[in-house]
């Protein structure tokens, strides 16, 4: 893949850039993850989104154990540079990997977090083995 | 503030956290910045969007030269609490430093990224002198 495009991207000193992906149906923000060069390539050779799991120091195709793929609806980069926008269709209506639709499901209450959004699927069910999304 | 609340954010080495910030009305994501924690406590005790700059290092009131203040609506935090998710009432419409809606202006066409949203106000009367958000 060639460069201006890449070249646009302002990679981190770790070679790595926050991508956060949106529902393009609910405008849910799903959850932020993070992307190498291989990464945005992949994202965009496959039209689905993959990241860069930095717990496992590889490429992480979201979904891969789940099912629960993130297609690629529209992608934006904002006015730095430094900071994806992904647009997608999340299959299975679920993103996060404790089972609820995303990632953000913790809210304020007279000074401290609590769950306000409910699990859809029991997290041991979107997983085959141990294995797990970052 | 107390600390249950801040404990539970996982700031990196540098000691920030991303904070994306989305439209409570358009749901449209506006843009990503950092904070630090004195940014956290600043924003909940403000009720508005108080990043850090790391460009200027010190605490940035978003709207401070501008006025394209960012009334807080709700705050989220993601499962693995490295993530903050501002809900926002953004005043004057305008979020980027460009003059745009929001910071995700561009898009992919050809392989090449294309400007696909209006400036709607000239960045040069946004701001009075010099200054500029990060």
């Amino acid at each position: 893949m060639t460069s201006p495009l890449l070249s646009a991207i302002q990679f981190n000193e770790q070679g790595l850039v926050p991508a956060i992906a949106q529902d393009a149906d609910s405008h849910q923000v799903l959850m932020m993850a993070w992307m190498n060069r291989d990464a945005v390539v992949a994202t965009l050779q496959e039209q689905r989104a993959v990241y860069f799991s930095r717990s496992r120091g590889q490429l992480w195709r979201k979904g891969e154990s789940s099912g629960n793929v993130q297609e690629l609806v529209d992608i934006r980069l904002d006015c730095d540079g430094d900071t994806l926008l992904l647009v997608v269709r999340q299959l299975g209506g679920i993103a996060c990997h404790t089972g609820r639709a995303h990632c953000f499901y913790r809210a304020l209450r007279n000074n401290e977090w609590y769950d306000a959004e409910p699990v859809i699927k029991d997290p041991d069910s979107l997983y085959g083995s141990s294995q797990k999304s970052e």
